[in-house]
């Protein structure tokens, strides 16, 4: 199969977004549940869909953030959380909960790409553009869970969310160094990222723990 | 009346100036109430005053930050720390939080103002210079709740704050693109935003709260 | 006795290594103590080693990091991560926490001096460069102990922690200002800060707390 004729700007502006609007619904729900005010759950929707990838920014010392070249995005989050606001009911809540898990699986794979592809882009070592896409993937989360007072649910629920986004992102590395075009690498990783949490939620496996805690 | 004759510098210096002491005043309570120690309270003194345009700053790529160009500010600071640490007693806790209600709403108007302002002075976006405004009034407060280990108050009191910060963002953007002169601009947000602010503790208006909380 | 003939760039690379296996402990432990799983241990354990020197970085927009430069030293934290997981027992616990008390102290120095040195070299005033300091060696706790969802020790405990990182650092600026070597200035430094914080965990010295509390 040919792969389809994209420019790299156009892939990489679709795996911006449709992984933005996945993240932004986790946070709404993250401030619902801690009876955040409008504006509350505005920032914490904003936090989780941009936070991450502006954290990576500010790490990568890069100019402008999505959310400044994109600045329409800004309103369209604001649109969401003030829609949900007005048609998401309590027994909505759980139902949102389950149907944005795979929206969430397919961002951690599009944003860890993405995130190690701008790593390497900008001259970074292999484990370093690996940590950055776990970072653009999940410190979002971290940041919504943080403002929530709540220990991030990526170090404390015993499930592989960050370890999907660090075997995804050394799949990219590993792809782009094979000299393999970006859209494959960015395919390729996102795809693994996508499989191992599914298989993650699906079997229900937890991570090792620390046998201090077995006693 | 004829406007005084000031420059432009002389009013972001004097802005900055009057709003900083009633943020620090603020993170001072907030620390009290948190016991800490003379060295976390002047922590979060300095991130209540210095921890939004700080954020602002790096979110901008601007150096250098205001409290490195007027180091000078951070003994000022300590000083009033260990001064409220001497001289607040108990009786003056609650006298306090009520007496800089007022320079706190000023303060919101002043930086909110002076953040919109340098971000539209960089070329952001307007919406951009908007968020900048907010983020530089209100984030100082956030990151004193999350040291505080609190969910921040302005997501979560269910009372307009960043709000009036965010109606006063668009009054400035819309009086500079008037091509009006910058100290009208500024006066004018942060006449609006203190209105908005006062008006809010006057009446007890509170924000819209999602539907699913109230069961 | 003659100093040693070592490089500065040999001794601060020296003064990073050591400092930083301390408070990567520091972290694991508290990790351990919130049953983080094995992902969050790692990222504590990274934040509690790198965050402070990673915060100063970004502050002054001093670029590669430590773990971006040296990026084999995040295999090496990771591997302390899984070792640790392994090999301690709950047993270890206290005897840990207790062991490291000391070369935590000698990170707090290290680091202190290492941080005020790099802000002087970067042309920031005196009390910034201190604070600097201060920040490269108190942050990485201080972000620990935010993941894990705690008011920061270095704010809460009323133990001199902080404190001494700064009588530290005012004491590498002034040697510096006398022209003496930055060998010399980064050992004055260390030693004073080790020796306050030794003196203080000895004597059980507390900060002076606000009146407020004692009622």
């Amino acid at each position: 199969m040919k792969p389809p004729v994209i420019t790299f700007s156009t892939l990489q502006a679709a795996v911006e977004i449709a992984a933005t609007i996945a993240f932004a619904l986790s946070g709404l729900l993250a401030g619902a549940r801690k009876h955040l005010d409008a504006v509350g759950l505005c920032v914490v929707a904003g936090l989780s869909a941009f936070g991450g990838g502006t954290l990576r920014d500010v790490l990568l010392d890069r100019r402008p953030f999505f959310w400044v070249e994109h600045a329409d995005w800004l309103w369209a989050l604001m649109g969401l959380s003030f829609g949900a606001m007005l048609f998401l009911r309590k027994r909505h809540l759980a139902l949102t909960e389950r149907a944005i898990q795979w929206p969430d699986a397919l961002g951690l794979g599009l944003f860890t790409a993405n995130g190690a592809l701008l790593a390497l882009g900008a001259g970074q070592p292999d484990i370093v553009a690996v940590l950055m896409g776990v970072i653009t993937a999940t410190f979002g989360g971290v940041l919504r869970d943080i403002v929530c007072n709540e220990i991030p649910a990526a170090f404390h629920d015993h499930r592989p969310y960050a370890l999907c986004s660090f075997v995804g992102g050394w799949v990219l590395v590993a792809v782009v160094r094979l000299d393999a075009p970006q859209w494959a690498a960015v395919s390729a990783a996102a795809v693994t990222v996508v499989a191992l949490r599914g298989l993650a939620l699906w079997t229900g496996w937890t991570l090792p723990a620390w046998r201090i805690h077995k006693r």
